[in-house]
């Protein structure tokens, strides 16, 4: 005997991404902000005098993405059942990728699932981090292995916050810019070439892009089952140097710099891009000051560390590689010895 | 400047519930099994001869719902990190109620998200836990406080497993079937009436018209936000009796049991309810030897625990009642004296 279940439904969670001085957050439930003490001691005063809630909670948990996990995310649970916070409790993430994955994370669980809004006050955050719906913490095993797609309810972008941006976070921003546009958008990416974002009529205009790019590929594919893998260009390299380097030695922009680093050579010995748009794609973030070479102890074991990651299928890894300049292609059949030349670049 | 993404979907989640004999699982990736000791001493082997996978792994976690917590949802985690299970992976959920919840969370949160099938071995997660995809642990704070909405790819509900069910379980899982019946299907209570459920025939049949009546009830309302809230008649005050005996001295369906003659007495004071109609589900749930009076200590205390439950809504809580034998009303405006007196039930 079988009794089917019937669960046909259309969702709709579309929501508005805001580029520019910040609005007010109003909701009529309690508010509770997540951040961490570098951004609370800058910023956490003008964000407050936003928000309009009966009851507003300030949850700090402390910085970086060594933080991020399991620990920190029950930090942040527990603080919302001390103050009794119900399903209609709306979070605010007021930070960097970090605050915004663990805070979407913890949205996502609490009480089977609540709503969440993002603040984000880095440049990684604002083009790529805060949009999407991707949350989640690292553990041993990787990063962002544990986690959900939970949507926010609204994306409140406001460069102002980058007048405090330690400068080597803005270039580990860049790095994300220079990934979109160099796997999905060719006139942006000489656009790059051809602009200064120290300007910020010019950051402005790149964040903007960035962000139109980044809606356009997550409004195709929400969950990441094709087109959106495409954003991962130059992290599956990436995620294995953060995790050799244990979170500590590099910012993520700056191990997805290193990253695409890899894959562009991968790409030019598969015969997908030119060595001269290689030195393009690297120019452009040479200018910023990334760092683009990871000093490789044991690429084998860096190889082997593929095997891990999420998107490892059934003991495959798919490779993003650029094709051409703003083009991209997903390659699951690269032969062993070209990726370890990739990643040991001699 | 606004960028709206658009994130309008259909998804069909639909599945089956399969009853009867244990057919074949199959899967063309790694399957793990979560499941207890006693679970596995007793029916491991039936049940691994039934997976056809490449690879199956089997994760035991301790027995009993002071163990549905984070520490354990970790530990299978980390079981199938350790197996590096990817994303294309299959869980099996093989015990009762706790085993179910947690092993749905896993899955729901493991990677973002991989697929995962119910086998339920308690009469209380075949006729009501094991359908409709709610998921999730235990904490300090209460229960099923951090979760998820994640629904199985199947359910397969086999009746001989309950050969082997003390028969305290067994009773608890009663308790649900009567909630069911009492609050959504008055032919069926009637039917409880005179039928005798430790016949087998009349068991699955019980069985059949419990799950059809969870079905129905999910389909048209998956997440929670009107009509499946019926399914808590008996659960806000059997949540704050499990509670205060901190998961020990009870099963979760012996506190629903107590929870429902609260319940009741409520809806008798509220006028929802005649006495003699009042007595005959009570009278039901005694024919089973059911715990049908929980010793109140503290009247004042068990009413405040009611508002750090997830149903609680901005500091309102809403009981499920029923309207007479087979019907049910949502009741947010209870005076507090008639709670108190439902509460003592003196």
């Amino acid at each position: 005997m079988v009794i089917d279940i019937r669960l046909e439904s259309c969702v709709d969670h579309s929501y508005p991404i805001h580029l520019g001085a910040l609005g007010r957050i109003g909701h009529g439930a309690k508010v509770a902000v997540v951040t961490n003490p570098t951004v609370s001691a800058l910023h956490l005063e003008a964000l407050l005098a936003k928000i309009d809630a009966p009851e507003v909670t300030v949850v700090t948990v402390p910085d970086g993405e060594h933080h991020k996990n399991m620990a920190t995310l029950e930090t942040i649970l527990n603080a919302l059942f001390e103050k009794r916070f119900d399903r209609k409790s709306l979070l605010v993430a007021f930070g960097g990728g970090v605050i915004g994955d663990m805070t979407g994370f913890a949205a996502s669980i609490y009480q089977r699932g609540i709503d969440f809004v993002q603040v984000p006050t880095t440049l990684l955050s604002m083009v790529d981090a805060s949009v999407g719906g991707k949350t989640g913490v690292n553990n041993a095993y990787g990063k962002n292995l544990i986690g959900s797609f939970h949507q926010p309810k609204a994306v409140h972008i406001d460069p102002a916050w980058l007048q405090t941006l330690p400068k080597r976070e803005w270039s580990a921003g860049v790095a994300e810019i220079v990934k979109m546009a160099a796997t999905l958008d060719r006139a942006f990416f000489e656009w790059l070439e051809t602009n200064d974002l120290r300007q910020n009529d010019c950051l402005r205009e790149a964040i903007a892009r960035s962000v139109q790019l980044k809606a356009d590929v997550v409004a195709q594919d929400e969950k990441e089952t094709g087109l959106r893998q495409v954003l991962n260009y130059g992290h599956t390299f990436g995620h294995v140097i953060e995790r050799e380097t244990r979170y500590e030695t590099y910012l993520h922009g700056e191990c997805v710099a290193m990253g695409m680093v890899m894959a562009n050579r991968l790409a030019v010995e598969l015969g997908l891009l030119q060595a001269d748009e290689m030195a393009r794609i690297n120019g452009v973030m040479a200018r910023y000051d990334l760092p683009l070479q990871y000093a490789v102890k044991d690429a084998e074991a860096f190889y082997d560390a593929f095997f891990l990651d999420k998107k490892s299928n059934r003991g495959k890894i798919t490779f993003v590689l650029p094709k051409g300049i703003g083009g991209h292609a997903l390659v699951s059949d690269a032969p062993k010895p070209g990726v370890l030349k990739a990643i040991k670049g001699a």
